[in-house]
């Protein structure tokens, strides 16, 4: 039960943001802007350092839900998420990516613990400035929206089925505010 | 020095959001939703939360950006916004700000850290949903700001006479886009 009257029964980060729209618009916009972009790394990408600080967050609603767009977009290869969020080394992943999630694992801990040769060590597997920064900023606000969504103990459905519909409308059409309102109608709900 | 090129010697946060406008709208959005919002919270009360997780969180920058914002709504008591820092139990600030930075500091350590308890002891010093809201959120928004800083070692001035001035303008006119471009006059440059 959420830690405040939420006054709808939308799930996860959706009721908090249908409870202060105020907020909620920045927040759309910023996720569009982070997860959606296709300059540098891929949607695919920017889902799977999502998912992989969410899970280091504990999570249970972000790591789900945004595993799910991941594995959409991987052709529903949910082993393969999976194993980003346990073992990435040994994922079949690119040697690049691998080098950004080491950022992002150590932007979960704390801005101060990248160091230079984690920098460096991305840059020689082919990592750009724009990489870099992007993956700083996606690990970054996960550590807000997962701080968001549990330090207000949001609605979080166990059932696993109710997050790939969601995933595959937010794959399609984008983390627009009409996501976060409850004026849509019941069937989209998850 | 940065970890990428910013093309660019602003301080801080707004080197980074030059760098990257795509994000830096949202990201300067969010913030005057959080902090410069009247319900509840005075914007005062806001930059106290927001200046007090970022010393939790270290960030040099972000936590005297905002301490002298703080400041500057004090009419310039900077002992009480350090004190808020270092032991705000004992700082002259309400029971019911205290209750809410006791919330602020489990949400920087983690969203589950936050307990019912924590709530119901808020709610009794006279806290609203919205005042709990506001405060998981703009905890959780400056381990988001904090790490974006730290993580990509955005320049951070160490001389402290260049933050009143900054803050001043942001107290006065907010943290609309404008403050993160380039084309302001240098003389507006910290």
């Amino acid at each position: 039960m959420p830690h405040i009257q939420l006054n709808n029964d939308l799930p996860g980060i959706r009721g908090l943001m249908a409870f202060n729209p105020q907020t909620a618009g920045p927040m759309g916009d910023l996720a569009n802007a982070l997860l959606r972009e296709t300059e540098g790394l891929s949607p695919a990408e920017r889902e799977l350092i999502a998912t992989y600080v969410s899970y280091l967050n504990d999570c249970f609603y972000c790591h789900h839900s945004h595993g799910e767009i991941a594995c959409y977009y991987f052709n529903g290869d949910r082993d393969l998420v999976d194993q980003v969020r346990k073992d990435y080394q040994h994922a079949p992943i690119s040697a690049k990516l691998k080098s950004l999630l080491q950022i992002a694992g150590k932007v979960q801990q704390g801005g101060k613990k990248v160091t230079p040769e984690d920098i460096e060590f991305a840059r020689k597997e082919g990592a750009t400035d724009k990489d870099i920064h992007d993956t700083v900023l996606i690990a970054a606000s996960f550590c807000m929206f997962n701080r968001y969504v549990d330090g207000l103990a949001a609605n979080t459905p166990a059932d696993l089925s109710t997050y790939p519909p969601r995933a595959r409308q937010i794959a399609e059409k984008g983390y627009g505010n009409h996501i976060f309102t409850t004026s849509q109608p019941v069937s989209e709900k998850v």
